[in-house]
């Protein structure tokens, strides 16, 4: 199959001028050199990327894509499908962890249905998908290219929504019951890993539950001849992925091209991370990673894309919630750089030679 | 030597009933169980602590407990002592990190000279010491009984003023330079480690530097007869402390007494922790770990008091550093807690059998 051509098309690269001046104001703040750790890289990272002398994290707009999965037949989740759209209706009522999030963030956030399995608009929710719900990919190809295509230009139609209000960074998530296992085997098919190794307990199965999903994974992957990590990324997405997977890949590339960073939630938005980045290369500096995911897959997902993520609290629920709660760390950051004294402002000694 | 009885008087439970009923309440939100991880456990611990049902971290006042060290003549410190009064005019001109991080939060910052080499009063701080400096513990005790008592007492007083504002959580940090050498030594004599282990780069020795200070410490503990980690915590405190370690041994314990949770920061904070669970062992659950300090002894420091701190950002600056930044995390554990929706506020399906 072809990809469309926005997709491969280049990333702008952070500022190499941004960063040095970042690092020489780093040094010169009151402080022991290297004592404020990851906040000073994250500071001086992010500087590099909004090409700027004074990084800012105040308004980051939270993305929600959600869609749902086929291959929930094989009984791979312990919730039902329609959890998805309750969900959804959740998000817009207020009460879901990521509502209660936003609000105490004081940002936006917006649903967009790229794939679920609802037949109407539901309030709140920007609806913007090829068909409702993937094909179970234990049987068949879970999405025709031009399905991939749609949910690919979803997420790029989203961030150009976005990107209007000038944003300082982009807060990506996803809803959708089934997509751990979807996730777990664009992993294994872009890696080549073994499902065991990938597939975790999801929204809460048990270990014989999880080897169960880890046997349908092994099933696509040998049926749709995605065994070996060489198949291009288009063709995994078709085989084995889901619609707000594939938007969330769209989106990552996207972001990267109108030089907007991005702050990668948990399993789910690391995997399309991983089929954005084995997509387009130039895309990759410009994810944030937030909170190491508890679900099994995640951390050779990020060692793929040499990751490694602000916040390691348990937590695996999705939602962008993991993305949310890193944000006031990303904002400390930031005010720490462009907030404290230098040695020269407030007259304090350096240090002596060293000893 | 006799230590005063209200530092062995008990501090009170958390309320068992409350947390009994914020472990059903995290069981009834729309998500998964378990799936907000170290949120949920935070937020129920706080119910338990605060008596409520809605735990809180709105009003966290960031008290700074700060002195010098005699220590320093060894050479110890890549930073002369000049810099621990230097580093209070910049916290009271809002230059330093803790001063930008108590104003990006919306807490008071309030700064105490327990007793820094000052001779007058520094504007913007309380001044409440029984000496200037410590002595220089290689050569003779640090404090006398009379002044670690009057330090301890100083941590006291501190709790007692901040408690007229009936506060959520106290933040306590510190500022002393040559005081990762003192709470090193604290450390090893409550251990029984060596202080190979548990010297760090302080405020960045380089290894030669390092091997310096252990030496120095090793000295100390053979002079004071501390080895074998079974002399008393106020012994140890009169021979190897500095008078902002026994201050924040004193406020820990008024602070659990008083029914108020402290976020403790780092390495020198821990130490004081590990110093007041010696004193008085029921004051333990109303401290909450912040941040994995990248000081060497710190986690040998925590695993002695069973704790395992919420962040790990690679920081080791001190003043509070470490717990302001994870005073967000705790915010948003408690507004998830109490703004969530359940599953039958939402109508969202539970899950099915286990699967």
């Amino acid at each position: 199959m072809t990809i469309e051509d926005w997709l491969i098309a280049a990333c702008p690269s952070p500022s190499a001028e941004h960063r040095a001046l970042a690092e020489q104001r780093q040094a010169q703040l009151t402080k022991p050199a290297g004592s404020l750790g990851r906040l000073e890289q994250l500071a001086i990272e992010l500087a590099a990327l909004q090409g700027t002398e004074r990084p800012r994290a105040e308004k980051a707009p939270i993305i929600i894509f959600a869609a749902d999965h086929g291959v929930t037949a094989q009984g791979i989740s312990p919730f039902p499908s329609e959890v998805t759209v309750q969900m959804l209706a959740n998000f817009a009522g207020g009460g879901a962890a990521i509502s209660v999030l936003a609000r105490a963030l004081g940002q936006t956030l917006t649903v967009i249905d790229v794939g679920t399995l609802a037949e109407t608009t539901l309030p709140g929710v920007i609806v913007d998908k090829p068909r409702r719900g993937s094909r179970d990919f234990s049987q068949e190809p879970a999405l025709t290219p031009a399905e991939l295509a749609h949910a690919l230009a979803s997420g790029r139609r989203a961030v150009a929504r976005a990107a209007e209000e000038a944003p300082d960074l982009l807060v990506f998530g996803e809803m959708g019951i089934g997509n751990t296992t979807s996730a777990a085997a664009i992993v294994c098919a872009l890696t080549g890993r073994a499902p065991a190794d990938v597939a975790g307990a999801g929204a809460g199965l048990d270990e014989q539950g999880r080897r169960h999903k880890a046997n349908v994974i092994a099933g696509a992957l040998e049926r749709h001849e995605l065994l070996g990590g060489s198949v291009s990324p288009e063709s995994v997405l078709c085989a084995v992925g889901g619609l707000e997977i594939a938007a969330l890949t769209g989106a990552l590339i996207a972001a990267a091209q109108a030089r907007i960073p991005v702050v990668v939630d948990g399993f789910i938005v690391s995997a399309a991370a991983l089929a954005a980045v084995r997509l387009n290369p130039s895309c990759r500096p410009w994810m944030i990673f937030a909170h190491r995911s508890a679900e099994r897959g995640y951390t050779l997902t990020t060692e793929a894309l040499d990751a490694r993520p602000l916040l390691d609290l348990e937590m695996r629920l999705g939602e962008a919630s993991g993305a949310a709660t890193a944000l006031p760390i990303i904002r400390l950051a930031c005010a720490l750089h462009n907030g404290m004294a230098t040695f020269e402002e407030a007259a304090v000694s350096q240090r002596n030679a060293p000893c």
